[in-house]
């Protein structure tokens, strides 16, 4: 097995354009356009693009590469920030776009079966007459099957889980181009192996994610939003783990430090004190919001936390969000052309006030500037680090500065990444985390389902 | 690859007796104890018994094993129903009850790493005065490691989740004795393929779990209990559907059928109505309890609920739970003698009462007697069928009742087993549950991992 699979041959082309038609592309621009992310990796453009709309024209363009060797690259709506589109190794896109069906909704169950292109919004709007939603909200309008290979989580993740939490089941097309099943509507089961959790994170490095059965939730009677200022970054972090502590359900609990909050009061004409910040929503009944939020602003008082005030209007909330929903742009607006290169690592939530204050402290060594967001109640935060990409010296301690980032938060029992996943930017950084046996399983189960590796090569585990 | 492992040789035997010394046990009773679970399966005896006390104990023993393509059996309390710790190849069993030890505890983090044979009630006994505790009630007093190793769950799954939604990471000994660590104390991340949930309810085929770092919740500073009558089993699933789509978090929701109140009220000298039974338990503030309880009442009210009275006293809790803790007993008690094979599926909610109904169907034109109870909030529920061993034509009916079962249960998208397992009793299941295509990817990834099938051979999934 070589290090990646070969580029598609002319032959492979050929057969993929004949059963595709019109839906096979090798133009210019649309490979250009599926050639990255939004992240800071060099674009690296598939051979030809290909927009399937069944689970069985997805098994019959697998069946086609493997036969021929040519790599396989998913594409959702290419929201990823760790390369995970790009095609170092050439082949073809699967751009799922096209498969966006609802195809089943049980209310009842509080689950839905959907194709992968279905996005996070516009399964929401087709919820909303029913009561329903869909928690999990990475602030892009991804698309569902992208979210599940990239393990994604956001704001909502404290109170209702990540990906991996809100997953059932899933169509897999793998290996040459058989269609698995890897769970039924059951809401839990034990019979045997995970195989759904095993796709989900996977990158599309093991197969390609053609349905999902998702859960789904009652949307809340109240819904209400609160706003709490701090001295510090660690009385901030103190409130939020008492609030989890003693079981105070919030549903978001955003951190943003002094920098972000700056920032955001620039951009979006705002007056907040200039501290850091800590944003929250309560889900409930309007007792149980009311409860939850007389506790939170006791706790937050013990935490030298400043005025609380919680407000359940819509166009409040609204608003009060505003800044955390403008971050980035915020962000972008602080020096207009430069380059903003997000990045994230993830702490128990007890280390997370120390590292978030050594991020700081490095920062002002190095000379950079990097407002922090936090989804502090998972102890996972955010830096946006703004770098002229022609400074080559502010691109080195840049990178100086996000290599000592990830090690702080390994050396604090973290992880490399709470939630943008692998890709091609941190696969160096996966030995340290897990040690060399853990990369020995998991190359190994790679070549189990994916022996010609064909399956976006060059992501998470580099095969030899 | 042979369908089971070879038995140990006796140069296999003899290195591991010179390793462990006392603690390697050959003798008649120790293998006879270790030969079985609770479940109707045939006893297995392994050929020995060892007790390490460390992982690097394991790692020395699997080394020796695996030179000699010796199977390895994992053991924790031998609590297990489909079979799990037997030993049909022969091979060794490591029983885990000397690693009890509690490692670390971080309150703020609500997270603690432990050994494998820490059980359930040892653990929680532990964490009492720290305020903490950890919610996964199987009934049985298991280990920690065994019901990470079957993926358990329980009453408190329908607030708290499986075993699966709370084992952050593992330490596993796998392939040549080489241990390795699946995750870190991050309460999320993306870092790479999900090893860790492979792992849970992998049975031990994969590897054998000797290090668990695990979720915590702080006890909850209110606890009230209620129970109520409904007339049928489709009122009851209503109110559960209800309860759970408004997004009230009951943390405990129990059905049980006439016939299992009917074995309550005889051994418990209890009068409960003779119908359908829901017993509840809401977790939370006393205010947000009262809210619960008075949500939950106008629900039960609505589908046709009898009287509903909810208690926080300690005392009365205990007793209107005492029922269903004693379930098994009232159903062994039912005909004295005779043998009680338990048994689970899980179906999507909605399902719920026409899967339990279909079922009081079935044993009453085969002549059976099995009280059922359910977690109902999951759609999962047990039988209890009593069967005189003896009476061949009675085993029949029982082996025919269970066969129709699972397939009932997989006919309405669920699967044949929410909590038990697959061990020995469900392999011939899983195929029509998930497909042959799933059948092989699992065994893919047994061959990945364990290519020499040492590790608790002839269990999930049947090797070629």
């Amino acid at each position: 097995m070589t290090a990646v699979a070969q580029r598609a041959t002319p032959a492979a082309l050929e057969e993929l354009a004949a059963l595709m038609g019109e839906r096979f592309s090798t133009g210019e621009a649309v490979r250009e356009q599926h050639s990255h992310d939004e992240s800071w990796h060099e674009p690296e453009a598939p051979q030809a693009v290909i927009f399937p709309e069944t689970v069985e024209e997805v098994s019959e363009i697998v069946t086609i590469c493997a036969r021929h060797g040519t790599p396989v690259i998913p594409f959702g709506t290419g929201t990823s920030l760790e390369g995970q589109v790009n095609a170092p190794a050439g082949g073809v896109c699967i751009d799922l776009r096209d498969m966006n069906k609802i195809l089943e909704v049980h209310a009842e169950d509080l689950d839905c079966v959907i194709q992968p292109g279905v996005t996070r919004k516009a399964l929401n709007e087709y919820l909303r007459d029913q009561g329903l939603f869909f928690p999990i909200d990475p602030g892009a309008d991804a698309s569902l099957g992208g979210m599940t290979a990239t393990r994604a989580s956001g704001t909502n993740a404290v109170r209702y889980g990540t990906m991996r939490d809100n997953v059932l089941a899933l169509k897999v097309v793998r290996g040459d181009g058989e269609i698995i099943t890897t769970g039924t509507r059951a809401k839990k089961s034990s019979a045997g192996y995970d195989l759904t959790h095993l796709f989900v994170g996977a990158e599309g490095t093991l197969g390609i994610i053609s349905e999902l059965t998702i859960r789904l939730r009652g949307i809340p009677e109240t819904i209400a939003a609160a706003a709490c200022s701090f001295e510090t970054v660690r009385g901030a972090c103190q409130a939020t783990i008492l609030a989890i502590q003693t079981g105070i359900p919030v549903a978001r609990i955003e951190l943003l430090n002094a920098e972000q909050v700056r920032a955001c009061n620039s951009y979006s004409k705002l007056s907040l004190p200039e501290t850091p910040l800590l944003l929250l929503e309560f889900h409930g009944s309007e007792a149980e919001v009311a409860e939850q939020s007389k506790n939170f602003a006791e706790i937050a008082k013990e935490c030298g936390g400043g005025d609380f005030s919680w407000t359940t209007k819509p166009e409040d909330r609204t608003k009060l969000w505003q800044a955390r929903h403008d971050a980035y742009w915020s962000v972008k607006a602080l020096r207009p052309g430069a380059g903003v290169v997000a990045t994230d690592v993830c702490v128990p939530i007890s280390r997370l006030a120390d590292c978030v204050t050594e991020t700081e402290e490095d920062l002002k060594r190095l000379r950079l500037l990097s407002p922090i967001v936090g989804h502090v109640g998972d102890g996972n935060f955010h830096c946006s680090l703004i770098c002229d990409v022609d400074d080559k010296d502010e691109m080195a301690r840049g990178e100086e500065f996000m290599h000592r980032l990830v090690q702080r938060a390994q050396a604090m029992d973290g992880t490399c990444t709470g939630e943008h996943g692998i890709g091609q930017g941190k696969q160096k950084y996966l030995e340290a985390e897990l040690g060399p046996e853990a990369i020995d399983a998991m190359r190994a189960l790679k070549k189990a389902l994916d022996p010609q590796n064909i399956f976006n090569p060059g992501k998470i585990v580099p095969m030899k």
